[in-house]
């Protein structure tokens, strides 16, 4: 199937993005520029050259990931960092405003995940010449597919010193409110063995399906925990998010799999979190397909309770996984906070409410531009 | 992928059958004509034209099923019939002979299921001509797909007038041994729903596949029922032949099926089946995929014991479906009768004892050449 391509006219593709307009229009120049995981390439170039002038600025590019950073002397360096790529189009580009029961927002594809975020953060990386902290800027790509592409991955990977920080904000939606640290994120097959045989003679056979039944009901029955962790309540889960056995209507199936995810408290390695699904599932065949550790909020650090009083209101658990734990696992206290309602990330209506791209953009210009600590 | 095609003279595919060789040779010439479900015109030509000059038959033809009759006025009619299809080959052709223990088989598809039934039936018909009862003789396509494909059920649609008989024989692989009517079958399709979500915060949702829990123990737990009908006992079957769910990796399902297949003796029609299963998963969502009636042996009609007479050895039940099923439901007894062993047929390494070809040819020569009742 192919949808009609947009008439070029209505579905500007710039090449050049204006640091100088709002955040607001920041944001639905950088959204319009289409950059699915994989075809990162057009934004981060117009990333690079927009800042390509910025005196204050060194820039280093890796890949489609741009970093930008100052080189101020500052006593403390924080590191602010967003993706730049989006999950498949539907239909939702380009951008387009609409008002909702009064409240205006942008719609369509990255408005929310995490454009808007990413729109703020390169704004004040250009007119913040002076700011309170040096601060290292990194856009990325890769955020939405899988672990081994991740750009901030790779960058660890090739430029270990660019992660040297005090404190660590990634541009994720979190309704422009401070969000700690995540929870862990884990993913098993759980299969069945029988025997194969045909149905008209079952008995000759072992049905791998039934088998599957107590680890069924172990999912059905499972009280899963909610752990405070610094503060932060954690709430966990675990759930079969699919399931698949049979070879023919008239065939006694020798195997099934349950495909299990276990979103883990941070209190929890991801081994300790392997280790309590293997107890869970004794005695059945558990293969670990997917595992990322979680992040602990780190709102204790010096500079984490400093950017909460400058932006107010009340941290919160993050309960998706985010790259937040690459920092958490380099050991730089990281916290979520960028504009955007998460329940509205990969939606096919999503949209943003443009007064929380201005909260963000006010949050994180109060505190970098506070006087030099 | 593609296979290399055998060399056309390793392969022949002869478009003239003889009828005067043995049914161990006229098994390979029919087995070595491919045609599996939907390609069997090339085999239905050969067999019209092989039959085209015998006099004390009459031929009718409908799409690729082929019926022969004698009309000598005898007092009885007897229906014999074989389909003419295959399940898809694998590697399995052309046939070759193989001893296997000391004892000669001919390997190859269609050798068990149904072919040397069907050699034995065409052979039978040519060289018959003053059997004791008059014969039907039908061979037919499409059997090993759907059932609204089945050739033998066209031909009840469109000439019910050729099913009149007292009596039935379906040529499907017994070992040469009389198995009595066939096990009814049921496929349904058992549902739960659910709520989707994102599997960060699974708590949003309902996990349709941790509802399948109780449908999967009800299952599991089941006790098959050992049924006797007409001093055959049926022993019955009810399994899980396929189960789907999930959406992705961090998507809570909002939907899952368990594809189940139930196999129920003679005794019951296919609506107290349907009933059972419905009273069984009581609470979910049931929808009837495929329904098959059983049906009784029959053994008590007198051209039954007649025939078991001539034939010797005891009857046994039919697990399997067989299209016996249609006999009976037209009111016509009808057993199983042909070469092969049923747990060969569909098998890669499928295979027909030659003797078994020779012991069917003989018990159905007997029984047909006896002096006119």
């Amino acid at each position: 199937m192919t949808s009609t391509p947009p008439a070029p006219s209505s579905f500007p593709n710039p090449t050049v993005l204006d640091l100088a307009a709002s955040s607001i229009a920041l944001t639905r120049q950088i959204c319009d520029v289409e950059s699915v995981s994989g075809n990162e390439k057009a934004l981060a170039d117009a990333i690079a050259a927009a800042l390509a002038d910025v005196d204050h600025l060194e820039i280093i590019r890796d890949g489609d990931t741009i970093v930008a950073r100052t080189n101020l002397g500052r006593a403390e360096r924080v590191v602010i960092a967003g993706h730049i790529d989006t999950v498949p189009l539907n239909n939702n580009l380009p951008t387009r405003y609409e008002t909702i029961d009064g409240t205006e927002h942008l719609w369509g594809r990255g408005t929310v995940d995490m454009k808007a975020g990413v729109a703020v953060q390169l704004k004040l990386a250009a007119e913040l010449t002076d700011p309170a902290v040096d601060v290292t800027w990194m856009w990325y790509d890769h955020e939405e597919v899988s672990d081994e592409l991740n750009g901030l991955g790779r960058l660890a990977r090739n430029r270990p010193d660019l992660f040297v920080g005090d404190f660590a904000i990634l541009g994720e939606p979190t309704k422009s409110q401070i969000e700690g640290g995540c929870n862990g994120n884990l993913r098993v097959e759980v299969r069945t063995f029988g025997l194969r045989s045909h149905s008209a003679r079952s008995w000759v056979g072992e049905n791998a399906i039934h088998k599957v039944a107590p680890i069924l009901n172990i999912l059905a029955e499972y009280q899963p925990r909610e752990v405070e962790v610094e503060g932060l309540v954690y709430r966990e889960g675990l759930n079969a998010v699919g399931i698949t056995g049979g070879i023919a209507g008239n065939i006694i199936p020798d195997e099934c799999m349950v495909h299990v995810n276990y979103r883990f408290a941070p209190s929890r390695s991801a081994d300790e979190a392997v280790a309590h699904l293997r107890e869970l599932f004794d005695g059945f065949d558990v293969t670990v397909v997917d595992r990322a550790e979680g992040a602990r909020p780190g709102l204790d650090a010096p500079l984490a309770r400093d950017f909460m009083n400058a932006v107010g209101g009340v941290a919160k658990p993050k309960y998706g996984w985010t790259d937040v734990s690459r920092f958490s696992a380099l050991g730089v206290p990281a916290v979520n906070y960028g504009p955007g309602d998460p329940l509205k990330a990969h939606a096919d209506d999503e949209r943003v409410a443009v007064a929380e791209i201005t909260s963000c953009e006010n949050g994180l210009r109060a505190w970098l531009s506070a006087s030099a600590r």
